[in-house]
């Protein structure tokens, strides 16, 4: 019934595909790299490249210099056409918005952030982020006539699909679907939508060419927020509230959260939290910078503080650890650098929650490595490693010239 | 390039494709039921299972008449051609092992029970197994020469790669890989093993069409286990030890545990512990029967100490929950089905939990749905929905008439 062309055409097709998705989801790779990851002997390989090579859709990225420094000849890396598609990574924060562009060989191209008023409503949030995409595009030289895909990180629970309307904790904070349409309106490309916290989980768990199977975040800031990522994807949960570890109870009899409950991790481990805790014994520190201060001068009070801090967030995290037995726990927040102790003593308490598990297969627990640009570099990433707004693209080698004409019927 | 022919020939056979997969995951289907999930219009949809239909690569299974009584003309189902593959789900406990058949239909169409000495070696466990397996096929005359996939599921943590060979709490109970390379070799077919735990949370999260996105699952037996389903999936975690609930931390200053901590969830909530903590308050119980009648009179000591337990699972369910945000919380094990205040009160303590998150969207905690052959089941459904066992099929349409030949090889 099929033609032996038919066959052909159609085994020749699903190799393409493959190679072309691995490229996607891992940046530049090498053709031993790509063989191993797709599963084809190397000669079949070696055709299919040259045909994608021939036909533009993949290029030649660099040469693999630093890995086989001295080894002879360096191993040649092939990527996707980088001029083939852009991606955008946006995150909305409190007072900020943070933006990346992306290549399609997954390398930034450009970012920048912009502050505005602390809590500013959306519309004027929105407009801010259009004037630094603009304002990007005429200091770099990107244009966005082969943009991809958007990736919008935002303060609070969000499913993805839908803004929820009412919450006791969020409610100031949760994004409208507005949101979403204004940049599916402006940039005529797709868009998704996710809560920050979580996608900066996603960029700590990622590199260059892969993503960290398992892991849980943490985020002390002026609340205390978490991502999860398991079997390599995010976790938004049944209703977009997952990984809310600032909510769950750390101290059974503690104070008033502002989410209605009494004792949760928040009411210990926010900045706001910890400040006041060393008021309460009598060291007088307002801000991160007074408390970097106190901890470089050793002040028993403070590091009595911090490492109470770190053991209630060591006893959450052991706790989710125990639950999902990730890889890594990853704790972020600025005031981790200025505090390191917070994370030590979270990582002891964290091993003593674990003893159950084996010790040859340790752990990892550790600071961010981000900074404050982790939410933009996750919504990237989020669209290279698990969007759907790639990977149903219908035919993988079409998209550089589909866009083209897109750029050249818009100038 | 492609021919017309070729590119006709690639179209259909990407429809065929998606029907025989949506038939695989969910068994028997309505031709509407069909069309939503496969996204197709009536009219290709028609011509796709017209042509399936034609070559026996798909049966007309039954009618819905239960679902459409009264409705007139009841809609037709189609599923796999059921005698084209079967699999099988083995669940090894502690004293015995529970085995059920399913064919590709999804029914369940031979199962059974062998009890072996607690503790048995795997040697025995796993013959022990073989002559169950022969015997339902004597029984009920179901062949095993279309057999797809084993599923097996063994007590302690498993990565279902490798057994871990070391471990405080599990040593005992650790499946070796030998249990996985026997039934390999005697059945020459895929197989793969997991947790029994994490697959009977797989089939509560199972219904026979779906599957549950987010569930937490919690069984109190002589020890305390558990299991997750997360985005879809069974999770593991990074080494095989994901859903170990028994050894979170519930009361820091609990009593000591047999994996070296203390306080764990197992301290309070297993079968033991509630029994041990009826005596404490002079209530003389060594039996789950007893237990029973206890329940039964309204014994308040008794109820005392259930209130306690339930409060206990629910504080780390409730955790587990903040944390995953899932759809449902299953409680199951014998005990539940005797003492369901436990349930009751586990849930009300999750509910306080999870306060911050709005009450328009409940989370349902329930008692488990299903008895001691769970891990059997899971250990299918793991194979119809989520095993690369059978997703990794080269030639759908093939199964049929390659099984066949191997049957009559081996006749």
């Amino acid at each position: 019934m099929s033609t032996a062309n038919g066959v052909r055409a159609l085994v020749r097709r699903t190799h393409e595909e493959r190679v072309l998705s691995a490229l996607r989801a891992h940046g530049a790779l090498s053709r031993s790299e790509l063989a191993r990851l797709v599963g084809l002997s190397r000669t079949t390989l070696s055709e299919i490249t040259a045909h994608l090579l021939s036909r533009g859709a993949i290029v030649v990225a660099d040469t693999d210099a630093d890995v086989r420094a001295g080894s002879g000849r360096p191993a040649e890396r092939l990527a996707l056409d980088p001029g083939a598609g852009q991606v955008i990574g946006v995150d909305f924060g409190h007072r900020r918005v943070h933006i990346a562009v992306a290549d399609a060989s997954h390398d930034v191209i450009a970012s920048g952030r912009e502050e505005y008023a602390n809590g500013a409503p959306w519309s004027a949030r929105v407009s801010t982020a259009f004037d630094l995409i603009d304002r990007l595009s005429r200091e770099t030289g990107v244009h966005y006539g082969a943009l991809q895909a958007i990736g919008i990180g935002v303060p609070g629970p969000y499913t993805g699909k839908t803004g929820e309307s009412s919450s006791v904790g969020w409610k100031t904070e949760l994004a409208p679907d507005g949101v979403h349409d204004a940049f599916e309106e402006r940039f005529e490309t797709p868009v998704f939508v996710d809560n920050n916290t979580r996608l900066a989980a996603l960029a700590e768990a990622s590199n260059r060419s892969d993503i960290v199977d398992n892991l849980v975040y943490l985020r002390l800031s002026d609340g205390v927020g978490g991502g999860l990522v398991v079997n390599g994807r995010l976790v938004s949960g049944s209703r977009g509230f997952a990984g809310e570890l600032g909510h769950v109870t750390a101290t059974a009899s503690g104070v008033a959260c502002r989410c209605g409950k009494r004792g949760c991790l928040e009411t210990v481990a926010s900045v706001p939290a910890i400040l006041a805790a060393c008021r309460d014994r009598g060291v007088a520190i307002d801000t991160l910078d007074e408390l970097g201060a106190a901890v470089a001068k050793g002040d028993p009070d403070v590091d009595g503080v911090l490492r109470d801090v770190g053991s209630a967030i060591g006893r959450v995290l052991g706790a989710a650890a125990m639950t999902l037995n990730p890889r890594e726990v990853v704790i972020g927040g600025e005031i981790i650098r200025i505090a390191p102790v917070i994370v030590e003593q979270a990582a002891a308490t964290i091993r003593y929650e674990l003893y159950p598990i084996p010790a040859e297969q340790p752990l990892v627990v550790r600071p961010a490595q981000l900074y404050d640009n982790d939410g933009a570099l996750g919504a990237i990433a989020a669209i290279f490693h698990q969007s759907p707004l790639l990977a149903g693209y219908p035919e993988p080698a079409a998209p550089a010239s589909q866009h083209q004409s897109q750029r050249s019927a818009q100038s």
